[in-house]
């Protein structure tokens, strides 16, 4: 993480842009960048990449909490949303599309400071999660695509298993590709020709 | 979840516990018990099982707020917790022990509900990934504990792989037992005995 944190800060109304802006500057030694404008926010955002975000809503509509909560990219960085009022379905619409911090009525120069560590700490810990499902989930899938890869080749060849193995071996270094993606070439070659 | 949702309330102080008490009656219909004493407090709240657990904790240590945290079971149900001050460290060690919300200086009447709501949504999405995940792995073990078994019957036996599954699963169906834990007792004895 870069020594100075740089927050953007998703606010319509610039009177209270320029109050949260102060209550961060308070709180410590960000780069604060304020977007207004609701349009093309979800690229505005991608492009400037910052370390979190920031959105305040006044009023919040259940349909305008789900947007802006996605178009700041809520698996991507952390994602403080304050709003003014809520209730149980807006909380659990907040927390459920990935905001990192969900903060009801709280907006206050002397708490911004924990909420953004709170945030930060939350997404990193949900991302790792996520990370290490992922990764499980794809170890899963190769596996099974190399059994059945494996097993058309016993097959259709009459090869032994290890024979099998040593032939997709063989051949994704012969190609200079990896095994899995032999494998699954296989596998989508045996389905279309059967 | 039940219509009535039991709160155990982790307090040490009187006074604070009956301000919390009278918030939590203003802000829904809970059914609401106090525990003061901090011995043995895991037990006691296993006991109980409760469907939210609410920490208040005033000037806390990063030890006795992770022992809080991990005694309230923050895997086993949502854990709200509250403290006057925190600092970067004091926030990071209770997100990473799980807690479900972590508030600093933010007791008020009013905003409990929402942090309630926000700590329950967020405790099931991190069960529902925790589970999934845990599920994933053991998917990805168990597989290769049967791949590592068939191997052995295939090279012990001169089986062909066909063969080698057919007889885990005959073995498995007469003992009445699980296809994976004759795999897992073949793989166990096969290490022992080579």
């Amino acid at each position: 993480m870069p020594s100075r944190l740089s927050i953007i800060v998703v606010e319509k109304d610039r009177d209270r842009a320029l109050q949260i802006v102060d209550s961060l500057n308070a709180s410590g030694d960000y780069d604060i960048a304020v977007i207004a404008e609701e349009s093309g926010l979800a690229r505005r955002i991608a492009q400037r990449n910052p370390d979190v975000v920031l959105i305040d809503i006044t009023n919040p509509s259940r349909d305008s909490l789900e947007e802006l909560a996605l178009a700041s990219g809520p698996t991507e960085r952390p994602v403080a949303m304050f709003v003014d009022r809520s209730d149980d379905a807006l909380t659990k619409a907040a927390i459920e599309a990935g905001v990192s911090a969900y903060v009801v009525d709280g907006m206050r120069a002397d708490r911004i400071k924990p909420i953004l560590d709170a945030a930060i700490t939350r997404f990193h810990m949900f991302h790792r999660m996520r990370t290490e499902l992922h990764a499980t989930k794809q170890a899963l899938e190769e596996r099974k695509t190399l059994d059945r890869a494996k097993g058309i080749l016993m097959k259709a060849r009459g090869l032994s298993e290890d024979q099998a193995y040593a032939l997709l071996r063989k051949t994704a270094m012969d190609q200079g590709k990896k095994m899995i993606d032999v494998a699954q070439s296989l596998v989508t070659a045996a389905g279309l020709l059967s």
